[in-house]
């Protein structure tokens, strides 16, 4: 007998009869002599519906009562899924954030958890009820309402599964687990069984779409395995967890890859005076998010400076840099769009120097062009153009026989 | 300066564009000086769909959760109430039930107010804000959810005005205040500009739907000036509130009728074995509310009983009685639909014992049969054939000179 915690996220819940099918998978938890935590996110797109009618109110609605507002998603899950486990038989009860105890630090829209009383939620689960829990959301020492943010709800099932020293935290979507690659794109992408924490984080970090990197980092610091799975189905799915058992595994365990990258150069007026730390401190004031950064200087007494930003950012970023041209003492601006960044990920890597190399000389023989490189640990980023990124995405999975 | 309660219900909040004007009433009675408080109910038909969805997983849903799920209603309207204040450029804070400090009593879907702690609202007005709260939910000693029932909202507002000790409570609908009677109906009716609590607890009791009888109530026991007004005009409407300016109006202030009625009529099996309590603690146990009560005996040894019911009650009534007609010596049931009730109210009556033998002349002069009579010190009503209701409204509208 254990104690688990299932979070299922927006489209798990979407329609009365999808919280009936959560509400089994819940069931058959507790049936297997588990005490069962069920943390839930708003339903479908109903959030989408209340943001439309703040931004029909204000353009940048007063975020105090934005968290007022989208704090009620999710309660409206958790009494319709209590509701239903209930007229199948099961003793259950619901708890908003702040019935559940979740404090977290006294900001609106992207609040983080500071600290969580369990108490209510253990004396439930000793009566034998199913817990169910509204992700997404707490309450600050002074009562107000907050949210999390974006993967808000990853982050509470993974935080009251600390707090509670739960056996297993079953982060439930609509894959079957995480991929080697995107399967919507490479065909012989394979669900990998086991990932650890940083690998997976990397991943998320890297355009993944199925966990955010916030919720990963938290069940890394306390420790808590985490399953990605399906949300209606029995199959197991991919364990997140630290890497005991992977001695034998490949070097390269996923990659990852995103567009609507755009490359950013700065050529300075001479090298004696390359405000490189200033750019960055106006972008940053301006919240604009910088990704790989690369600094040049040639032999001519010139320098220049390339980072990627979201090519939706491009316009603000242009704006900002024009701006503080001479501030900066900028000579000249370029940009280029239509970039992509694929990325190979796997803790292995740290004792295998050769694999980037491995990496580039497969997407140069493929006549993939490489416009930039960055490394860590264990992962490697290229940008490539964007046309070639599904196509790299192929070559690496092959090279690294991801497949097998 | 002074203190003002406004609360406005469903349909004067049902979009943004509405809940934009109810944001211009609350900043009205700001810049005429006031303290402004307001009270407001989940969006247009927004709780008929929670309850949809409730009533797809369950024939009779978890009370709990019900109050759970409602409560995300009016949440969500104060959140897009004070945010549209806000960019109206007036400070305001929404608070939720319990955030406003609403106790209730524990009971679910149909909870009392038990207590408010009002230091969190009386912050906010002496930081100069206006406090938007949601009506119709709090929570219990054990921080549970509960709802207030039907009527819920105005209770919110009366409650709060009396914690508060307002010097006005304005209950904002969508019509321009009390009148002599339904004006859908009867032409000549005309707007009350004064009534006392009693006059508007028997009108809100027979039917005229303005204010919930509960409500009413609760702003007598506490003597809260209630105003029932037009949400969106200036334009002043009823007062209720003690009689204290009262002695020169007329004895006969209003004139109530709702139809479906049934009437019941038990014929007992002899006078000796008449279990008239037991009829009526077996229909309470049954939550069939009982209205009008008549009790005739005849010489011959036999009795019967008659009692009105909404006709919606009748099979549930029927069911009822034949399985305990044994038990209850009941000799024979006949029940009669499609009647109506019409009533006349005014606080004068208590003085002025003619005016019910009047009402009946006028009745009979128009050839209205009269089925079942009921009195009580400031009401008389009569139950008269559903397709005389109408008539029956303006010829005692007429009678009484309700519209001079």
């Amino acid at each position: 007998m254990g104690l688990v915690v299932l979070k299922f996220g927006g489209t798990s819940v979407g329609t009365v009869d999808k919280i009936g099918k959560t509400a089994d998978q819940a069931i058959y938890e507790k049936k297997q002599g588990n005490k069962v935590i069920v943390v839930v996110s708003a339903m479908g797109k109903s959030t989408d519906k209340l943001v439309a009618m703040a931004e029909e109110i204000s353009e940048a609605p007063d975020k105090r009562e934005m968290d007022m507002l989208l704090s009620t998603g999710e309660q409206i899950t958790i009494a319709l899924l209590a509701m239903t486990l209930k007229e199948k038989g099961h003793d259950a009860t619901s708890y908003t954030g702040w019935q559940a105890g979740i404090e977290t630090e006294a900001v609106h829209s992207n609040a983080r958890i500071a600290d969580i009383d369990s108490a209510r939620i253990e004396a439930a689960l000793d009566a034998g009820q199913i817990v169910v829990v509204a992700g997404f959301q707490g309450l600050t020492a002074d009562d107000e309402i907050t949210t999390l943010g974006r993967g808000g709800s990853d982050t509470t099932a993974v935080a009251i599964a600390s707090a509670l020293k739960a056996d297993k935290c079953a982060i439930c979507t609509d894959v079957v687990g995480v991929f080697t690659t995107d399967p919507r794109y490479v065909k012989k992408a394979r669900k990998l069984e086991q990932l650890t924490y940083d690998e997976m984080l990397e991943l998320a970090n890297l355009g993944a779409g199925v966990l955010h990197p916030r919720s990963v980092e938290y069940a890394k610091n306390f420790r808590i395995p985490l399953e990605v799975r399906a949300s209606h189905e029995q199959e197991s799915g991919t364990m997140i967890e630290e890497d005991l058992t992977m001695e034998n595994t490949k070097v390269v365990r996923g990659i990852a890859f995103e567009d609507q990258i755009t490359r950013v150069t700065i050529h300075w007026k001479q090298k004696e005076a390359m405000r490189v730390s200033k750019v960055f401190t106006k972008l940053a004031e301006n919240n604009i998010d910088v990704d790989i950064i690369i600094q040049g200087i040639t032999g001519l007494g010139h320098g220049n400076l390339s980072f990627t930003i979201k090519t939706s950012a491009l316009l603000a970023t242009l704006a900002v840099l024009e701006e503080s041209k001479e501030l900066l003492q900028i000579e000249k601006l370029e940009s280029e769009q239509e970039l992509a960044k694929v990325s190979i990920v796997g803790s292995g890597m740290v004792s295998n120097p050769g694999v980037a190399a491995q990496m580039f000389e497969a997407l140069t023989e493929n006549n993939i062009p490489i416009k930039m490189i960055s490394t860590s640990e264990i992962k490697v980023s290229t940008v490539v153009p964007a046309r070639k990124m599904v196509e790299a995405a192929q070559v690496l999975h092959d090279q690294f026989e991801l497949d097998k």
